[in-house]
């Protein structure tokens, strides 16, 4: 159900923020949680709601934007990957990028469509169980012989499924419709004239279309090229993304971090989320700390990607050295985005190229985040998906939730099916539950619209339900 | 929304043939399309009805038996993979097949949730941005310093997001909060006491279950094991699966086919739909004509397969040299199967390791709805996916359906979301196109239980949507 690409449809994803908002008291509660590398900007949903109070006294070089705007500029700067040309078996999944036009005919030639007797239907269209038809059996065919034979009136062939038909033979009698005699049949019933039997070409004729331009490519698509005799097929590639991660408190897995040092986890986390979505993605782990070591491995990353996806702690308007090897590689804008997690979301194009880099915050739960939002979409896109977006449905929510003003809030929770129909969701943990641990027991994002401040337990939300390799 | 495996669980599919059947006249018309290898049993959908005529004058081996009963035969039978080790990165879309325990806190340290100022709450309580508090500055801690420190009365620490918490502060005042002064700050508010800090252990503590067996691991599950510190993962492997084709009439797609002969798409298409379903599929093509390397062929297959697939042409109860070479390698049954298309289906289990065959008829359309029938649940089952069988929907017909008494009928269509809600579905193809290039066009399978012979259209009818990678 998945179709050719539709530029500009990506707009339908405004559709996954529709929130219905009864009142209901509110409740206070818990602190923010969250990981190293976390929002700059506190999430002010304690009991203090700091949002008209001492709010932000720097001059911050953007103002925050929205999260249709951010994605809209990255959406838009997407570059479309040239078709290639693969094995079918390999096309799998992906769009195909040229019309297909069959140089055949299939069939190739008449056939029989069942195990039966080849027979002129005006020599068995009388026949009964009580008056059957007697036949001459001149011969057997089956699949896979080559030479045509012919019939005359009276005469028939026995026939496999797939076996040439005969010269004169204008209908296939099942077998189970007769006495299965070698020698002479006794023919107890006849389907109507043409019945049976596959003409030459009655599924493709030579100069029709197979599969076109833009058609997702599957098993039953895959069946039809190998018919009519193709090997390789030119797709829409999976676009190539390089995942590295920034951040002087980073260790690689394999080492056992020492105090205040932190495992990498973005670029597995993130390299597994652009190969669900499609991507061919290759993980480059922690970007070097030398100044020189780090633009080189961002210059070579460029020249062999379609997309560069950074994650790190990075501050709107801020300096580091990665932000400073970015800015001398193209215009690299941190911005602020009102989301939570994750509020400080950059985007540029660089290098020689312009090609894209998208920065998302290193706390694993707001870089998973980003990438739903952003990154799934922008990967679809190159992928020439229709649907850019993951479906969202309305869900009952079991608990109020809450949510700062002007942020859309993703909170992970566990969405079931009601026994009544329907959906019911539930944030995970309990707010003192801490979040790498609480994510992963999660198979949904909870949308809450910038609007929507509080959901009563009992009203409708936009879930978003989080399917692998959907 | 996908879990541990649920052994027995399988017959939930019962729940896919729920048929509303509202009446009206019937519809006579065209005969049955197909291709080469099909039915050997006509389907009765003709002007003629033959079921209670001249049906099977022959001893046949076996009883026809209902599709129910073959899938039980074949799911009781599958094996369970040894789990093995990968990557974790590799092991993505796979189940967990160990608890995975935490040998490490997560934090490792107490850290700062947000950029701001670590300070004492009880010097801090008070402040307003009338009547601001201020603090001396101590230092600046940014994420991976690794020297605690420490903050007495009247202090305050400059800490980055992830940066480690000096001793004596018990909260962390967000930046935004304050004048962000570097040697002096004045703050303007203050959160409750132990707010935007991470104690030690919060996300996970030392020996706390982090992934457990069955769990699907996908990008959350990767950024919880690489925190844990771990680079590889026990899980559920993907099946091995070879995909062979039989048939005297077959020819690589490589070859342009002589009269009488068919390229084979089986093994093309077989394979696509077993890797689709998640298996790791070997697509090992044509089986050989002589007899002895056909023999090596299916006895090396047998070697390095957790399930072989076979596409052919074979009759109930009937003999070739396939068909004998399977049966020296072990019982294997070919039945007559209540469904169309495809009503010979084969099982067994073959070898000295008794690995399970499937056969499956040769007719690619019919190959590939007893693959959905049949294989994709059993490889689902292999993996320990919880949910064997696809989703199905119920959906109205746009036009009348009509299907062969005592048959489950299978039915490419398009389905669509109806603008009042629901779904449409419509058969591909107006019954006089061929099958291949009507299959390539269809999104789902309509499903018509054995007792309905018709659905007039405006009913409802089972739908199951074709997803890829669903």
């Amino acid at each position: 159900m998945d179709g050719d690409q539709n530029t500009g449809g990506f707009r339908g994803y405004r559709d996954t923020a529709q929130v219905d908002m009864p009142m209901a008291p509110p409740v206070h509660g818990r602190a923010s949680g969250g990981r190293p590398g976390a929002d700059p900007v506190p999430a002010p949903r304690t009991v203090l709601d700091p949002s008209p109070a001492p709010q932000d006294h720097r001059t911050t070089p953007d103002q925050p934007r929205t999260v249709e705007r951010h994605l809209d500029e990255i959406l838009a700067a997407m570059p479309e990957p040239e078709p290639i040309e693969l094995a079918v078996l390999d096309a799998q999944g992906l769009l195909c990028a040229e019309e297909v036009v069959s140089q055949r005919a299939l069939p190739a030639f008449d056939q029989a469509a069942l195990d039966g007797y080849a027979a002129r239907y005006d020599d068995v269209a009388a026949a009964t169980v009580e008056a059957p038809v007697q036949l001459g059996v001149v011969g057997e065919s089956v699949a896979g012989a080559t030479s045509p034979s012919s019939i005359g009136p009276g005469l028939a062939l026995k026939v496999a499924a797939g076996a040439m038909m005969p010269a004169g033979a204008d209908v296939v009698v099942p077998a189970v419709w007769t006495d299965q005699g070698p020698v002479r049949v006794a023919v107890q019933a006849a389907p109507p004239a043409g019945s049976y039997l596959r003409r030459t070409g009655d599924d493709v004729a030579p100069g029709d279309p197979a599969v076109g331009v833009g058609t997702p490519i599957g098993p039953a698509q895959i069946s039809l090229l190998a018919a009519v005799g193709r090997e390789r097929v030119l797709v829409r590639p999976r676009p190539r993304i390089a995942v590295l991660c920034a951040g002087g408190e980073l260790v690689d897995v394999g080492t056992v971090p020492a105090p205040g040092q932190i495992v990498d986890v973005n670029s597995y986390a993130l390299a597994a989320a652009a190969r669900d979505a499609g991507a061919e993605a290759y993980r480059s782990g922690i970007l070097p700390a030398d100044k020189r070591r780090l633009t080189e491995v961002l210059e070579s990353q460029l020249l062999r990607s379609d997309l560069v996806l950074i994650a790190g702690t990075f501050a709107s308007g801020g300096s580091d050295m990665v932000t400073d090897a970015l800015a001398e590689l193209g215009q690299m804008r941190f911005r602020q985005v009102t989301m939570h997690p994750g509020p400080v979301q950059g985007f540029g194009r660089l290098g020689r190229d312009q090609i894209p880099v998208i920065c998302v915050p290193g706390e694993p739960v707001a870089a998973l985040v980003s990438f739903e939002v952003f990154v799934r979409p922008a990967i679809r896109l190159m992928l020439g998906k229709r649907q850019l977006f993951r479906r969202t449905v309305q869900a009952i929510a079991g608990q109020q939730l809450e949510s700062p003003l002007g942020y859309r809030q993703y909170l992970h929770g566990t969405v079931m099916r009601h026994p009544d129909g329907g959906y019911v969701v539930e944030p995970v943990g309990d707010g003192t539950d801490a979040q790498l641990a609480r994510m992963a027991r999660a198979n949904c994002l909870i949308v809450i619209d910038e609007d929507v401040t509080e959901v009563a337990a009992g009203g409708l939300v936009t879930v978003m339900p989080l399917l692998l390799g959907g």
